[in-house]
């Protein structure tokens, strides 16, 4: 069984992407990085899906991005918005080379495991204000990637697979439900509580809120407060 | 004055690139990693290393790679070789993916501060083993950074600077020397102890001190054991 390392965040989107490396026949070994995000219940949602959906192992690897700032994300001085999903621009809750920084992580564990497949949840979709989550970053990644390593050197090349990168929330959803993924096990909100519910109110909530809506699925999240 | 973000490890070569974008003009900020090394100490070098060169500030962001295992240089049971320079292959004190995981976090910080300079001391003459310190790994590295972060899609594009990459150890030495470089505050060693001495027999001691020889400079360095 060849392996893989599936970088899986608790959130929807990796959950998904998860279930579809386990279906294709891979070993994987999943990978979440603490990066000083607020919604720490993601990291506990990472672990259960993990568990849940089959992966050989899960490691956390540590990192403190909030030492730079510069994102809602990792920044308490920066509001997470809760307006309405912004239209136009980078929203403030990307974070500074969030994904390269990852994907450098995946990376490292693929070449000390011997895996040639790393599997990245990005979609460019939803989330087309951040430019690492487009088709072009992910083939100068690839490409980068397969310079980088000992083992690219000696002719095992990195695949960089970016399976839902070209789906809508609906179609990811409705993937992910016919893989069996029990999506009341993931945290997506950006600020979600100590118990892992939901705001309903951030960009993260709606669009996942309006993904289930629009797949015909019962949204299983659970909420803090009513969603908007 | 333009910032630059400068990695700096407190090694000898890093220390000769951030003189060197001191002397271009450059308000210097300079980023440790730590990655789990075995050799703390170098650390330490590197704090000293900015305060005298005159960096704007310094940054130690930790990242713990450990967990990975992989290499002498981060897990306790691969041992540092001590009997010669390797002359074919890639040595077993190479760390999967490190360099692309410095250079994410310098871009990260980069992106943050609105710099769009970032130098780099990677030398591919005497690590020519290492895979990603190659002149096209850099040139992949630039192109993926200017496809990544939110300033590049705006439009203020990323350099990243090598400037030693062709030079020989006796080089490096030589500028930094006209510099004004102090090396011995700098710690290279593989395995230096608590007080940042140098164990005088793993490679990186080796190259050190061969270089002082070849460039007529007077080793600074202190050892805990005598040097072979």
């Amino acid at each position: 069984m060849p392996k893989a390392v599936v970088l899986l965040s608790g959130g929807l989107d990796s959950a998904t992407v998860l279930a579809l490396a386990v279906r294709q026949g891979y070993a994987c070994h999943a990978l979440s990085v603490d990066y000083g995000q607020r919604h720490r219940a993601e990291l506990q949602a990472a672990a259960r899906v993990a568990r849940a959906l089959g992966a050989q192992e899960h490691k956390t690897v540590g990192i403190d991005l909030s030492a730079f700032g510069g994102s809602a994300l990792t920044d308490a001085n920066i509001a997470v918005p809760t307006q309405g999903v912004q239209k136009d621009g980078i929203p403030v809750t990307y974070v500074p080379a969030r994904n390269t920084i990852m994907l450098s992580l995946g990376l490292a564990w693929a070449e000390v495991l011997g895996a040639q497949d790393l599997f990245f949840g990005a979609n460019a979709v939803d989330y087309s204000g951040y430019p690492d989550c487009r088709p072009e970053y992910m083939r100068a990644f690839e490409r980068l990637a397969n310079l980088a390593t000992k083992a690219a050197v000696e002719g095992r090349r990195l695949a960089l697979h970016t399976p839902i990168i070209a789906m809508s929330k609906a179609q990811i959803i409705e993937q992910g439900v016919k893989l069996g993924v029990d999506y009341g096990l993931t945290v997506s909100c950006y600020q979600a509580d100590g118990q892992g519910r939901a705001c309903g109110a951030c960009d993260s909530c709606r669009l996942r809120r309006a993904g289930f809506k629009a797949a015909g699925v019962a949204d299983p999240t659970r909420y803090f407060s009513a969603p908007r």
